[in-house]
């Protein structure tokens, strides 16, 4: 394996559903590994439920052995409750990347839709179409949250291998914080 | 080591202090085998702070073996931010108690006042003062991650060994919505 290689993790994590796409950057361009969902809404409990994102998690980390994480995350929610759900998921499924050792960059959801279609507000099936012309995505658009995943994932490769012509990226909380101090409560 | 012997990891997350205190229930009475803080502050980049909590966290599990972990967690929050980010040191710190294999009890900072000094708006220097008795803590009461998370170790052990008399505990997020649908926005 070269040491050039790159395969990146992208993750939409959530306690009902977590979706997953990884790719593998093959000269210039993204190619589909896997796409998939963990389905956590039929466990009932909540600590079963995190076990479970961290245990698939760190099952593709082994099995594909990605060098980046790219994570879908809202930057505000509908409310605390939701949010520290969320957070807790997303926890989860970081630890998994820190222990394995790779770098975390998360984008937030209009960031995703307008490096994949250029457009901020667009639908679940207008990112999906795009998908499969980028990345040849066959799978069924119903699969949203593993599409929202690989989304994620080509919008980190987007970001880190062309030059950045407008719009920001936040690599960590901290850059967001500073860069949109207006946004914080 | 006796099967039945009870070690409890209390843990009171933060992403600028996160406190651990773990006891260990000798003729049904708690002793404090370590207290102590995990100071993050001076990290800077949010993804470190997580590492941080996860490995302290793991380092805990394998060093004194505790077979439950008991955390601090409010069930509400001044804004989402906060709470998102709240939400993902508590992940981290599960994620490592999850992989580790025991179960995870969590208790709404009131709770744990309340279960230590019969007041839910006791001050911390009151919770300090009345752990002192409990299980002879001599640290410094300025302390009071650690103190905060060795109340809640404490707090799990009275909640499991004794009869409850009045109030409730919430061992899931799921019990606490069931017991208060009026609190879920």
């Amino acid at each position: 394996m070269s040491t050039k290689e790159r395969i990146i993790l992208g993750v939409d994590p959530g306690t009902a559903v977590t979706g997953y796409g990884i790719i593998k950057v093959v000269r210039n361009k993204p190619q589909i590994l896997v796409l998939g969902t963990i389905e956590l809404y039929k466990l009932g409990d909540h600590y079963v439920k995190l076990h479970r994102i961290f245990e698939r998690i760190s099952r593709l980390l082994k099995e594909y052995c990605p060098n980046e994480l790219a994570i879908e995350s809202p930057f505000y929610g509908k409310n605390v409750q939701s949010m520290l759900k969320l957070g807790r998921a997303q926890g989860v499924a970081m630890a998994a990347a820190l222990a394995y050792g790779i770098p975390i960059y998360e984008y937030a959801p209009r960031k995703v839709k307008m490096s994949i279609t250029g457009k901020g507000a667009a639908s679940k099936e207008q990112v999906a179409a795009m998908l499969s012309q980028i990345a040849g995505l066959t799978e069924s658009p119903k699969k949203f949250d593993a599409t929202d995943a690989l989304a994620v994932a080509i919008c980190h490769f987007y970001q880190t291998n062309k030059p950045l012509a407008e719009g920001k990226t936040f690599n960590s909380w901290k850059d967001f914080i500073n860069q949109n101090p207006k946004r914080i409560k």
